[in-house]
């Protein structure tokens, strides 16, 4: 009985401490979307009070005492008492608090407090610096985040690299040591397939998404396919900014937006799709568990695949548009009434190197990813020089894709990640698509009906697998527990590297040379 | 030094409490704007663990401690040894601060949550029953609030009335004592004015407001008239809710909403005129005191000061809509082009008794007040029977309007205000309407083109008259010492009714009667 007490005062806690979380959420949110532009500077400061507000009470004597009654207090392993009163829901809510919770004890006050504002000052600059190409304006910035973002990785502890330490917040239980050859493989075949596709007198009419389409037609088109995956617009919303997001206050309030451009008829549609694999995620989270790790999702990485896998996998497909071309062709007839569905299909499927990762396609995006993980591993392991990035860059993006930037802006200055100190964080995209490809290959299997039903506009099926599988765990397994439960395996690049192959090999017309049995 | 740096250490503090109701701000806009449907329960848990962490931080031993620098700990008194040190500001700052924390103080926590618990299931009741139009069902829960409104009396301490503690709630300073004679004597003028109206032969044409008018052009006039007045849009916003508000985080971020009906044109209009008022008033406090009580508005009464000056003295004034009417009727040319400017100005101008307070005009809206004050009083004095409410109410409203009410929906339910135990508030509605009358009459004498500036659509000089005689003060004054300043006299009704006599005087045609010596 004190026990369980003990359990539900701690629930309690963590979930009072969760709203806090939720209302800097829907400032944030707020402040995407709807918030007057002369009020930047407050909101900064309001969202910096309630952070620190709930790091404080979470890092509590209280909350340490409650975990304490059930986990020895310097290893955080469950007591011996107690193994066996407690199922192995509780026990995975233990294990997953112990697990926050040591990691925020680990990180001083007062650096916290130093790396956020550092951060927030990084960002404005990093975002002039890219308005004006210039990375000099960056790099003092940049090489002072770096130093606290090693402090970091020194405070939460690592094995072989410290790298590691910063990864395992985004990712966590996956190391450099696995990453490695995981990518090195992937990239044999992205580029392979790249040179294939590179070389085929199949080239996709791509300029038949860039005529003028209705903004308003657009978003509504984007609403449609939305609520036909599932996404349930009474626990949910779509509004337009700057970057596409989702964010969630609870599984009965979670937020997508989108953007659209009049000219680039994919950006609002696929970001519609990508953010809704986002919100399903959400909103398939348990409310019995909301507010505690078993009411969160698993990894950036799962998150990921549910978005890809809804994109990617299901956006992407021949099935899908079978089913939504004539509607998109109903709302755009003068755009696309000349425009067949295979013409349509390969348009949105062109594969060919870029500059800009967040423009790239479902297969070079992963070498962006790749180049990435592999200059902010050295970065973060001290071994190069932050002022020679631009030129390391370079060289990198040339070396993978074959093209070279022709200035920062679209080069080492393009994303915004390293300025919010958010290094380890790019390898989680390329673990989405690996664990999209996954899922989705044992989604196929599990329902020989999947793609026949995706055809004939029934993603109801496809939700509730999601839902069965993945979502309603929250965080009571591991991502690699999760996989292996899922699919039977660990994880691999297997499914990717197949899928892709056969898409493209089918798209471009190249014979296709993939056997399973090369990455097993 | 030492007490300079308590006296920054003390808003500091403030500012970081603020912090915590502006979210809970953010919060309840968000909840009447964008929240998807299905998310009010959570939203409600959120929002109770803002307020209650905002209280408990508000009367911590911290904020008690910096308060005791300065003053005597248990009359609030200031120390002899500050009283040369510290500015009028600085005094003013702590005399207000002490006023909100004793009065916090006085509440126990236990007694607050249930309050908070019982206000929040009494308004769900309370709106069922109006729904269904049974005060019976309600009469349980408002039962209870009224024990424990007059509880929170007792706790509060009052002289003279317990209706006086719930009243400086709303309206520091001023008592039952004030309010009865005050009252009496505007009922008489405002019964008397109401049966020359009712006599008169000239009678508006109300049917020209009731035509089918675009909502979306309704807005976008609202919006225009807003730009217009001043309210600044990179500091705000205009949105739709049920109820039209006006809520802010922060003079940088001020927001109004509206509401729209195709055949109710003046409902937008004057709804964004009103707002507006209480916009202009946010956003014209100081961002300096930002946090503090220095940075608050006075009280109730003032803040319905702005926004009846604004949606009265000036949004129903001639001069208004010399300048108006022409871009309102080029905005509707089929419903307005045959209608003259003195036929739209007698009708947006009709005063006639009706049973809705809310959508009562402005002469007889107060005869609605003073029916509810009369009541209240009685309830919290115990003086009534809370289950003879319905068969008072009619009895009341017929004595003062001559009209009876057809059912309690239209009756004793019409209001929100009671089921979130708002005892004291309606009081001042009418107070807003003498304060802004009073405002209005010294802002002419100050400037002497005001209402020609107004016939241009020059709006600046009377907003930075507000600016400077009232928003720019927070509560440094008392609403009693403001006006004394501003129009160098007391509280008096005096300039109220004869406005209203002047006006109705030559809308309707009878001979005006009214002397200024009568109320003074």
């Amino acid at each position: 009985m004190a026990t369980l007490g003990a359990l539900d005062s701690l629930t309690s806690k963590l979930r009072e401490i969760h709203h806090l979380h939720d209302a800097a959420a829907v400032l944030s949110w707020d402040q995407e979307t709807y918030m007057p532009a002369g009020s930047g500077a407050i909101r900064a400061e309001q969202l910096a009070t309630l952070q620190t507000l709930a790091h404080n009470q979470f890092v509590s004597r209280e909350v340490e005492a409650l975990l304490c009654t059930f986990l020895d207090s310097e290893t955080g392993i469950l007591l011996s008492k107690h193994q066996d009163s407690l199922d192995d829901t509780s026990q995975a809510l233990l294990r997953e608090t112990w697990r926050d919770f040591s990691r925020a004890k680990k990180l001083p006050s007062a650096f916290v407090n130093k790396l956020e504002r550092e951060c927030s000052i990084a960002q404005q600059v990093w975002a002039e610096s890219r308005q004006t190409n210039d990375f000099q304006r960056f790099l003092p910035n940049l090489e002072r985040l770096v130093g606290l973002k090693r402090k970091e990785a020194d405070y939460l502890g690592y094995t072989d690299s410290p790298y590691n330490a910063l990864l395992d917040t985004f990712e966590p239980g996956v190391t450099v040591a696995q990453l490695r050859p995981l990518f090195a493989e992937l990239r044999t075949h992205l580029i392979r397939l790249l040179k294939q596709i590179q070389h085929s007198p199949v080239q996709p009419n791509t300029s038949l998404l860039t005529q003028s389409f209705d903004t308003t037609k657009q978003i509504d088109f984007g609403r449609l396919v939305l609520k036909q995956m599932g996404y349930d617009f009474q626990r949910g919303r779509l509004d337009l900014s700057a970057h596409p997001f989702t964010t969630s206050f609870h599984p009965t309030d979670v937020r997508v937006t989108t953007r659209v451009f009049e000219n680039d008829m994919p950006s609002c549609l696929f970001s519609c799709i990508h953010e809704g694999g986002h919100g399903l995620y959400e909103q398939g989270l348990s409310t019995q568990h909301y507010g505690t790790p078993l009411g969160e999702a698993i990894s950036l990485g799962i998150h990921e695949s549910q978005s890809r896998l809804w994109e990617n996998s299901v956006g992407r497909s021949q099935a899908f548009w079978q089913y939504f071309y004539p509607k998109l062709r109903e709302v755009f007839p003068s755009q696309l009434g000349g425009v067949q569905t295979d013409e349509f299909y390969l348009a949105i499927n062109q594969a060919e190197p870029s500059l800009i990762r967040v423009e790239a396609d479902e297969l070079t995006y992963n070498l962006h990813i790749m180049v990435r993980f592999e200059i902010e591993l050295e970065i973060i392991e001290g071994r190069v020089q932050i002022d020679e990035l631009p030129e390391i860059w370079n060289a990198k993006i040339e070396e993978y894709l074959g093209i070279t930037p022709s200035n920062d802006a679209e080069g080492v200055l393009q994303d915004v990640h390293w300025s919010f100190g958010a290094f380890g964080y790019f390898p989680t995209y390329t673990l989405g698509n690996l664990y999209a490809a996954m899922l989705f290959d044992q989604a196929k299997k599990d329902m020989t009906d999947l793609e026949q039903n995706i055809s004939q506009g029934n993603f109801q099926p496809l939700k509730n697998w999601l839902n069965k599988h993945v979502h309603q765990w929250g965080r009571q397994y591991s991502a690699s527990d999760l996989i292996q439960r899922v699919t039977g395996q660990p994880l691999t690049p297997e499914p990717f590297i197949r899928n892709l192959e056969e898409k493209f090999g089918n798209l471009y017309q190249f014979p296709t040379s993939f056997s399973s049995k090369t990455s097993t």
